[in-house]
Formats: structure tokens, sequence, C-alpha cells
């Protein structure tokens, strides 16, 4: 019983599994570090929304000015939640994609092209490229998360 | 050894999986979809936040003007977000649910209350309908993840 | 056949999934509260943003003044958002993980201090606790993720 256990565990050696994994640890990831790019901006601009944040900058009136918004903040957050919009179904539906037996090079073509657009994307975004670049760059990870959704419902439709 | 790692990914195959899978697809690509109906009232209501984003509808003060928000555009954003903080515990409980073994009658309940709650809550939102119909749609949703959570810690709790 | 498949489901007996699943039904449900928090204080502060809410206060310009940002709701909305921002990580990170074969123990600490970690988060921000306990109990989270991701890349890594 133990082992069937364990070999239910096995999953991770699956080879499309495996690139899921991948892809999906770079995407979070990379979303996980617009924290870090909020927080620098916030830093570096002194702007803050919690008014124990600016403590440390001075008090009473003095702290006060740094309660404010800042564009370039704004900017990073907004990129941060395009993430979360985007990431989130990528993640949800490519586990369910994975699982649905694809073969592993269009596995690898939907994971990379969706990886290499998401991180366009926060380029486009963050410095930022004139338009249609960031636009592309999100419409390229839409349809290949459309792509897999497709895949997944034609193969196990259960309603 | 191969055999044993083509067997694992027939998760697949297991009907409440499968299930899972549907509905998960279908309220993951619902709330993308929030994302289209974004863009389309930013375009109509010619309502931006990214200057870049205004580029093409003139020039300096006469570009300036569309960077404003809409209430529309900003009820959308509201219901987007909502669907996050909703759709992302279902996703994520869903599927520890669909792997404890319910059964499929159940699970089939589940799913097909919180995809019909999430959807009228959009209508309920957008269009939109006097309360309680966006409170009552959100709430249904709610306790169906939370009757899956109950099931998913019940029969794994390991702390 | 249909044994197999069976089998397959059986990824809910693994120790080190049952402990994830747990983990993970837990910070999703605190996440969720955060929704019933953000309603307890838009009622008690009378503080909406949908003209619809308010309907039942009053009509016309006596309901129109309920339409405002309250700095506490405000306060549990950007505490829920930095809950999506760092537990959709966890919960897709933590998967990959759990499936990665580290030891039992070694993931029990991650995920009880990434609990932890949240929870505490969540009180340094609504009380609000004085600085850094709100950014360190933030930083505790992003580590452990962090680690859970070094983990999988190391274990699954095809690029």
């Amino acid at each position: 019983r133990r082992r069937e256990m364990a070999k239910s565990t096995q999953l991770i050696d699956n080879e499309v599994f495996r690139a899921y994994a991948t892809y999906t640890a770079i995407v979070l990831l990379k979303m996980m570090l617009m924290s870090l790019v909020t927080a620098y901006y916030r830093l570096t601009k002194k702007a803050f929304v919690n008014p124990e944040d600016t403590a440390s900058l001075g008090k009473g009136d003095s702290a006060k000015k740094y309660l404010r918004t800042d564009a370039d903040v704004e900017r990073v957050r907004r990129s941060h939640l395009n993430d979360l919009e985007n990431i989130v179904p990528f993640v949800g539906i490519g586990l369910l994609y994975a699982l649905s037996g694809p073969e592993l090079s269009t596995a690898l073509l939907h994971f990379r092209i969706f990886t290499g657009a998401r991180i366009l994307h926060t380029f486009a975004y963050l410095i930022p490229l004139p338009q249609p670049g960031r636009g592309l760059s999100w419409a390229v990870g839409y349809a290949v998360t459309f792509s897999m959704a497709y895949k997944v419902l034609k193969t196990v439709l259960l309603l």
C-alpha cells in the first residue's frame, strides 16, 4: 500500500509535468519579483500608503508628506495585478493541460511562449514601451492560455 | 518505470477529476473574459490609465484628457478583482477536494452551483442588479468553497 | 483499468500531500475571511463603492454620502490583495514542491512557517503593528515560498 502511495507522487517524473512545474515556478517567481520592485520604488520615491511605514522618516506632518501616490509605484502595481489576472489562469489551466496528455513538444511550445510573453509584458509595462508592445505581449499570453483551455475541455469535458 | 509514470498522468481519467477540470477551465475562462470587457469599456468610453495607451488618440493635452477614471470601467475592474478573490480559492480547494474522493454526484453539485453562482455574480455586478442579487450570488459561491474545504480538512488533516 | 484510475487519486494518501492540502486549505480559508472583514467594515463604517449597495440606507443624496472611501476599509482591502499576491505563489509552488518528494518533516516546516507568517501578517496589517512587524512577517512567507521554488527547480528542471 505504501508503495502505491509513493508511486502516485511520481507525477513529477512525467516529462510534460516536469516542464509544467519548471515554467510555473518561473512565472510565479517572476510575479513575486513585482513585490520587490514595488518596495524598491516605494522606498526610493518615498511614496507610501500605510502611516506606520513612514514612522522612520520623521514625526507628525514631516512623515505625512510621504503618504502619497507616485506614478512609477502605481505603474508597478498595475503590472503586478495584470500578472495575477493572467498567471493565475495559466497555472490552473496549465496543470489540467499537463495532465490531459499533450505531446511534450506541443506542451513546451505553450509554456515557453507564455513565459516569454509575460516577461516581455513586464518590460513593456515598466520601461514603458510604446503600444502595441504591451498589448501584443498580453494577447500572446492570453491566446496560449486559451489554447490550453480548449485542449483541456476537448479532452475531459464532463458537465 | 516509464509505464508507471504514464499511469500517474491518468488522473485525468478519474471522473471527479474530469468534472473538476471542466468547471475549473470554465470559471477561469470566465475570469479571463473580464480583461476583454475592461478593454472594451476603456476603448469605448475612452478612459485610460497609462499615457502610452492614449498616444494614438492625439498629442499632448488632447491625449491627456483620456487619462481618467470611468465609473463603468471601475465597475468591471471590481468585478474582475472579486473573481480573483473567489475563484482562486475555488481552484485551489477544489483540486484538493477532487482528490479527496467525493461522490461524483456530490462533486458535480458543488462545481455546478459554484460556476452558476459566479456567472450570476458577474451579471449582477455589471448590469447592475439591485441588492441583494450580487450579495447572494457571492455568498452561494463562498459557501460552496467553504463546504469543499470542510470535506478536505476532514479527510486529510495533517498539521 | 478502472482500478488504476482510482489509484491515481490516492495522491491524497501521501503524507506530504496531506500536509500540503491541510495548510493550503487553511491559508485559502484565511484569505477568504478577508472578504468578510471587508464587508464588516463597509457595513459598520458605512463606506461603500457601488451605488446599489447604499439603496437600503436612504434615497438620492442621503444615500450618496455613503459612497466614500474609509481608511479602515482600504487597509483591509490592501491586506486582502497582499494575501492574493503571496498565497497564490504558495499554493502553486507548494503543490509542485509537495510532488517533488521532500522529507515530511522539511515540508511541514515550510508549510507551518508560511501559514504562521501569513496569519501574523494579517494581524500586523489590521491592528496595525509598528514596522518592521508587517515587513518581517511578509519576508518570512516570501522566503519560504522561494525555498520551495528552489527545491522544485532543482528537482524537475526541464526547460
